[in-house]
C-alpha cells in the first residue's frame, strides 16, 4: 500500500492515469475495475468510491468475474511461500501466519484449496484479516457445500471485504466505510463494590492447536483498560479467552483466599462473529463467583 | 492393601499378632505404631483407631519421628522407578503419574527432593492422593521456607492424611473418618428458564503443562449429572476446568446462534483447596452470558 | 369436604348409592356426573376417576354443560356474602378473601360478573385456589374477549381444576392427579463462598393494592429453608416478592457495610404461572450484588 | 439564594462590605464567618473560600460555635411551618417535604428535636439535601448516642455540607467543591445479547411509609438513559427502587412469555450512602433471570 494516502478530493479531480495508478492495484490484477469507477466520478464519500468499484465487478459478465477471481493467489499456497503474489496479499496472509505454516498445515491447506478449485474453478478467497486461522479452516467445508451461484456471490463478498480494507488504507477522505471492530473489557469487583483496578488482563486467540496471546493491558481506576483491547481494525472471527490476574489482585487488597482459590485468575471464553462489531466483555467477580455477558 | 477389609469388631478382639499383622503396614516400615495402638483398644470408631495410631507417632520422641519419616521413599524418586517401595506407596504415586515422569520432570523432582532432604534431614512427604501434580510441585517452595519444627509438624499432618486413607481401605466399621470430597455441577438455562438437560460436561485437571480430562457426564432432566463428577475419594487440590457442550445444546433446541456464538461451549475454571470438601459448581447460561459461584 | 377420605378401593366396590353419596357434591349441584362415572368403574387411579367424571361432563350436550355451569355461584357475589353457596365453594372463595371485599372491590367484581354473564349466559368460573386475587381480576378481560366455544371450553377447564382439587381431598388412593406446586429458595453468599445460613426470608404476594406476607422462614446451614416456602397445594398464579434479611446477616458476620448498604435486605420479584409447577428462586448475593434465575 | 451568582474574581477584589453582603447569609445568622474569611483573601478556588469560612467556624471558641448552632431553626419545626427561618433553610427543608408533614410525623420530629436539644443544648442540624426523609429520621438515634464533643463535631460537619451547597449556588469560579452525585443505569438484555433499548425505567425513593417516584426515563439504543437518573445535585442518602418495564419490552420483541412471566417488570432495590458518589446500577436481564451489581 502507498506510503502516503491519496485524498478523495485529489482522486475526484485527477486524470484517468493518475486515478488508475492510485487505485488499480486494489483489485488483484484488475485495473479495469478502477477504470470503470473513474467514469462514475465524483464521489462524495470513500464508501461511495468503494461501492462504485464493487459495482463494476458485480455488473461484469460471469466469465470476467471468474477470470478476476482466478487472478488471486492460493491461500497459504506455493505462491505465498515463493513471494510471487501481490504485495497487499503478502502482508494480509502473513498477518495470519499463513506464510509460516508447518508442513502438515501446509498440506491441509493444499488439499482444501485443491478440492475448492476443482469444485468451483477459481481459488478459495477469504478476507483473512477478518478471520482467525481456525475460522478460515472451518469455512472451507460449508463453502464447498454451496452451489456455484451462491459460492460465486460469497467469493465476491469476500472481495468486497478485502478491497474495502485496502481502500481505507489507500485513500483519505470523508465517509470512510466501516472496517474496524472494537473489543473492550471491564472488571467489576463485587466483593468490594468497586471497579477492579490494577488488574493485568491478557487476551488470547484460541485455536484447535492452542492459544496465542494477542493483547495485554492493566485495568485503570475505573476497572477498564485505557485503550480497547482491539480497535482500529477488523476483529478476527473466532474464539477468544480473557485471562484476568484476579488472584494477586484480591491478595494485594488483603482478602483472605485459600491457598488454591476457588476463583483464582478468572477466565472468560467467548466468540466473535462480527469483525466490524462492538464487543464489550465485562467480568463481574468475587473470590467465589464470576459472571459475564455481552455488554455494550 | 488387603483384598478383604478387616472389621473394627474383629480388630478389637484380635490377638496382638493378628492386630499388628492387619495394621502394621499402614505406617511405612513402622509396625510399632500398630503395636502402640493395640494397647489402647477397644475403639468405638475407625476414626478413634486412626487417632490412636497418630497419637502414638506424635507422642514419640523427635528422633523416632524423624527416623520414621526417613523410612519413606522419595516422591517420584529412583525407588518408585525401581519398584523398591511399599505397595501402598506404589499405587498412590502411580495415581498421580509420578512413575511416568519425563526426564525433565524427574530431574525437577530430584532437585527439589534433594534440597528438601538437605534442609530437613528427611524426605519430602505429601499425601499425593489429595493433590494434583502441579499442587505437589507448588508445595515444595513454601514448605522449604518453614522452620524445622513447623515442617516436622506439617510432614506428620501429611502422614495423618496418608494413613487415614489407607486405614479406611483396610478396615470396615462404624465412624469412618472423612476422606472423601464431592464435586458436582448443575446447568441452568436462563434462556428457556429450565434446567439444561442432555448437555455433555467434561471435567479437566488443569496443570502448567496442559489439561487432562478426568470425568465426563451428560446432564439429566434436572440439569444435574446422575452421579457427582467426583465422589468417594479425596478431591485433588488444584485447578480444574469444566467444559459444557452448550453450543450444540442451544442449536438442538432451535435457538438461532451466530456461526461463531458469543458463548459457544461454556467454560468454567475453578480451584479446589479442600480435598474432603463439598464443591458445587453450577453454570447459569444463555447464548450471551454465563455465571458461576460456589454453590452448595 | 368430608372429615374422613374415602378410599379408591372402597369406591370401586361400593354400591351406586354409596358411590354417589361420596362424590355427588364434587361437581356443583350435579350428582349426575358421579352417576355417569359409576358406570365406568373400576378405576386404577384417582386420576382416572377424575378423568371419567370430566369425561361425563365433556360428553354431555352443550345445554347440559351450560346448565351445569349456571349452577355455580357468582365469584365474590351476593351468595358468597349471604352464605348461600356450596360448602366447598365457601371455603375456596374465602381462601382468597373474596368474602371480605371492600365495597369498591365488591362493585368491581359485580360489574365484571355482570358483563361476563351477559356475554356468555353463565357465571364466571375460575379455580380460585390456583390464583391470586389480582390474577383472578386480570383474567376477566381476556376471557371476555373469547368467542363462545373457546370460553365454554375454558370454563370447563376451570371446572376440571376445581374438581380435581376437591377429589384429591375427598378420596385416598394410588395415582393422585398432580394438584400441588412447589416454591423454594436458597441463599448463596458469594462474599464468603458459603450458603447463607440463618437468614430470615419473607414471602409476599404482591397485588395492585399492596403486598401480603404469606410465608416466613429462616435459612438453615445449607442456605435453604427446612420446608419449601409453599408446597402441598397449588401455587396461586400471580406476582410475588421474596425479602431476605441479608443486611443483619452480613453485619453479624463482621462485614463492614456502609450505614446505608448498597444491597441491604435483598428483594426478588417474580411471577408464578403454573400452579402445579416447581419454582426454585435462588438468591446469589454479596453486599454489592444480587442475582436470581429460575432454578430447579 | 441570589438571582445572579457572584464570581470568585469579583469577590477577591471586592470591598469588605460587598464581600460580606454577598456571603454573609451562607452561615445562618453569622455574618462574622464571612468577615473572618475576608481577611484571608485572595482565594484561588471556590473550595478554598469554603474551607476558609469553615476554618473560621472551627477556630472559634466552643461557646461561639454553640451559639452559632443555636441560631439554626428546628428541623421540621414550628418556625418552618410559620415561615420564620432563613430563605435558604426554607427551600432546603421544603425539598424533603418537611413543611408538609402529617400531624403524627410533625409530633415525631418535635419529640426527637426536643430530646436532642435537651441532650446537646443546640438544635439537631443535618444537611437535608443529602438525605431522604427516612434517613434523616434514622439519624437521630445514633447521634443522640454520641458524646458532646463528637456530636458538636458532627453538627459542624453538617454545617459544612449545608454551606458548601449554598456557596456553590452563590459563587461562580474555578475549583468548585464537589457537591453533586451521579446515579445511572443500563439495561443489558442477555436473551438477545444486546442492550435493552426502549425500556421505560422508573426510579422510586423507598421509605417506611411507601415509595415516591422521583425520576423516569426510557433507555436509548445503547440501553442507557440519555441523562443520568440523578445528577448535578447530591444524591439523598437512603433506599431506592428501580422498576424496569421489561415485560412489555420482551413481548414487543416477540419473546413468548407466560401470561404471568417469571421476570415480568424487573425490580432492583439498592441503597445510596454517599451523596456525592457515583452510583451505576445496571440490570442484566432475561425473561428468567436478573442480576445487578454496583457498576462504574
Amino acid at each position: 500500500m502507498p506510503a502516503a494516502r491519496a485524498t478523495l478530493d485529489r482522486l475526484n479531480s485527477a486524470s484517468r492515469e493518475v486515478f488508475v495508478a492510485a487505485l488499480g492495484d486494489l483489485f488483484e490484477h484488475a485495473p479495469w475495475v478502477a477504470e470503470a469507477a473513474f467514469d462514475r466520478r465524483p464521489f462524495a464519500t470513500v464508501a461511495e468510491l468503494h461501492e462504485a468499484m464493487m459495482q463494476a465487478v458485480l455488473a461484469s459478465p460471469r466469465e470476467r468475474q471468474v477470470a478476476f477471481l482466478r487472478g488471486h493467489p492460493d491461500l497459504a499456497g506455493k505462491a505465498a511461500r515463493a513471494g510471487a503474489i501481490a504485495p497487499a496479499s503478502v502482508s494480509e496472509q502473513a498477518g495470519l501466519g499463513l506464510d509460516r505454516l508447518s508442513d502438515a498445515e501446509y498440506e491441509t491447506f493444499q488439499r482444501l484449496n485443491g478440492a475448492y478449485l476443482a469444485r468451483f474453478g477459481f481459488p478459495f478467497i477469504v478476507c483473512v484479516r477478518r478471520q482467525t486461522r481456525d475460522a478460515v479452516l472451518a469455512s472451507y467445508e460449508p463453502r464447498l457445500a454451496n452451489d456455484e451461484a451462491a459460492e460465486l456471490k460469497r467469493a465476491l463478498e469476500e472481495i468486497a471485504h478485502i478491497t474495502r480494507l485496502r481502500l481505507v488504507e489507500a485513500v483519505e477522505g470523508p465517509g470512510l466505510p466501516p472496517v474496524a471492530g472494537h473489543l473492550s473489557t471491564h472488571v467489576l469487583d463485587s466483593y468490594h463494590g468497586e471497579p477492579g483496578a490494577g488488574i493485568r488482563v491478557e487476551l488470547f486467540e484460541v485455536g484447535a492447536s492452542g492459544r496465542a496471546r494477542i493483547a495485554e493491558a492493566v485495568t485503570n481506576a475505573g476497572g477498564r483498560t485505557d485503550e480497547p483491547l482491539i480497535h482500529g481494525k477488523p476483529l478476527r472471527r473466532g474464539r477468544y479467552e480473557l485471562l484476568f490476574h484476579t488472584e494477586v489482585y484480591f491478595r494485594r487488597r488483603g482478602v483472605a483466599l485459600p491457598d488454591v482459590p476457588f476463583i483464582g485468575d478468572a477466565v472468560l471464553r467467548f466468540g466473535i462473529d462480527q469483525p466490524e462489531g462492538r464487543y464489550h466483555v465485562p467480568l463481574v467477580v468475587t473470590p467465589w463467583s464470576t459472571a459475564t455477558y455481552r455488554g455494550s
